[in-house]
């Protein structure tokens, strides 16, 4: 069903856990001068990253931030508070460096990598120009894409994890692409079965109304694409071409060992996608924030999996994840850094 | 009761409370490229500091993490994990760059000053020595120390955040001392009329049964100091005189509109005895993040504050103070580097 491929990748995705590496990195961890366990949260988070790199003194030098942009047609339905031409213009607010994203990548030394899966219009000149088509269609009336065109949009995302691989230690997941919470949350009813009025939240910034506007038109649209079961089916009936590219980005990341730090509501939408396709691809994933998109924690809570960060943040972007690869950051620091007992004296624990 | 110095500070201590300045932030960020309110609680947390420094456009740029070292008489009844040599030991270790909190300060530019406000011992070169005594007393068989002793670390902590409001932006408050849990705890259950059980955990690392003792000897401390009710007999009865210096420098901080990031679990016991002595002292007090100590979420829930992150450290020093600073940063930057509707040309919200 699926394409060659995708299926040799999917053939290279392995469980990362390992109890020998994780034995090294925690008797690593208690030889520094703290009490056991005492950094919480980034100690398991530096156990996560070295499992994935599969070294027990992981390195964190080279950073980025992939940020993966597409329309979307279901915007002619009225479901986002912003119109649609926003998306192309903030592609351009990426490239002269004036949003959200940008500010953090330049605190932290990441690299902005801007990515047009599908945006109207000319390609600007500094994006990575990857362009699916100008928008998917409008999920309402039918499917937003093709099947040829979703498992496209899948190796597209594969075939730049195994870019990102080779030139960087991390890289985060973001987007930019009106209308697509609609899509996002489509996409976790389709595979939860849970009603919009689970996973569809106001997005940029619906009023009540819009609100239950939107849940109205994922609800008939989930009654439309009804035989859409399989992953790729649901990203061609309900995505975007930047939510194909990120489930592809997670894919090829596993495949490849590179760490993948995923932002919020919609990133995590690509998860669902990656998941379904190969279970073990999200050990390659660290899930940093939960959003203030009110589905975000159900979707969490139904990958299995726990974020480090609770700010209450939904712009999307990769903001969440910018964050977390500098709580990273520290973590790896901490761990390479820290004096041990016996270096620098320090008597242990007496009992 | 209180000396003429700390009574001239809690006179100048005002709430920090402005509408109008508070509507000129809120227009600022509404200005910027992003859904309204999509950055969350960097948000709130960019007010807080504005109007804590009185300016729309606040300044962050210097940098500093107190931390304040003392020793504690009260590890004779064997309340520690570890030895209490371990707190000299740690002053080393900051001095020459090896503890967890250097590490962070590194990452984050921010400049640790060490603080010895009664370790056991010669002072070490490169500590601002400000010792009190070596160690306090005993609390569970008299009390830690002298009022006199209780005012001059509060007035010594005023004395450095007056001087730490002339040379930076930003301050945060951590701190060192074997010991120091029990003294934070037997505090919040003075303060509050809980139990032990309540406010008292494993500190650096007991095993269930030191645990238990701990309570023991926190309820009959209680019991043998019923009579401490007002803030500076509680802190001479069961303080540390690092936890006075930091009371101290929330109440200079207060004064001087200086910005304090309060870090742990005995950071803000300090609190504790700032707000009983001028309720609006807080106001100029950034919580940082909640502790894995269990007694910290009730002891923020006792003060009336939340936290911006809940990570599970567990280690003191400042560290949760350092990582709450750089997401400090992050708000100031995106604050004051993002590009505006209007500059970037982006189009507003259509409803």
């Amino acid at each position: 069903m699926n394409s060659p491929r995708l299926n040799a990748t999917l053939e290279l995705i392995r469980d990362l856990s390992d109890d020998n590496l994780a034995r090294q990195v925690e008797e690593h961890w208690a030889s520094l001068t703290k009490p056991r366990h005492s950094l919480g949260k980034l100690e398991s988070l530096l156990l996560h990253f070295a499992l994935i790199q599969g070294v027990p003194i992981p390195r964190l030098e080279r950073k980025a931030m992939f940020v993966f942009c597409a329309d979307h047609g279901v915007t002619q339905e009225g479901v986002s508070a912003f119109p649609s031409e926003v998306t192309a213009q903030m592609v351009a607010n990426f490239l002269t460096g004036g949003a959200a994203i940008n500010v953090l990548c330049r605190q932290f030394g990441i690299e902005p990598v801007i990515v047009d899966m599908g945006v109207r219009g000319e390609a600007l000149p500094g994006v990575v120009n990857l362009k699916i088509a100008e928008g998917t269609c409008n999920f309402a009336k039918g499917p937003a894409m093709s099947r040829e065109q979703a498992i496209e949009a899948i190796e597209t995302g594969i075939e730049l994890a195994g870019e990102a691989a080779r030139q960087y230690d991390v890289a985060g997941i973001g987007e930019m692409g009106i209308g697509n919470t609609t899509s996002a949350a489509a996409i976790f009813s389709a595979c939860s079965g849970l009603d919009p009025e689970e996973t569809a939240g106001p997005g940029t910034g619906l009023d009540p109304a819009g609100l239950a506007h939107k849940r109205m038109v994922i609800r008939a649209a989930l009654q439309l694409h009804r035989s859409a079961t399989d992953p790729i089916s649901v990203l061609a009936a309900l995505g975007g071409f930047e939510i194909g590219a990120m489930a592809g980005f997670l894919l090829g990341a596993a495949a490849m060992r590179l760490p993948v730090v995923v932002d919020g509501f919609i990133a995590s939408s690509a998860a669902l996608i990656a998941k379904s396709l190969a279970p073990a691809a999200l050990d390659a994933a660290i899930f940093s924030h939960c959003s203030g998109e009110p589905g975000h924690a159900a979707m969490l809570n139904f990958l299995g999996v726990s974020p480090y960060l609770d700010l209450g943040l939904r712009l999307g972007e990769g903001t969440g994840a910018a964050l977390c690869i500098n709580l990273l950051e520290s973590s790896v620091r901490l761990y390479r850094e820290m004096a041990t007992f016996d270096s620098a004296a320090v008597s242990r624990e007496s009992r």
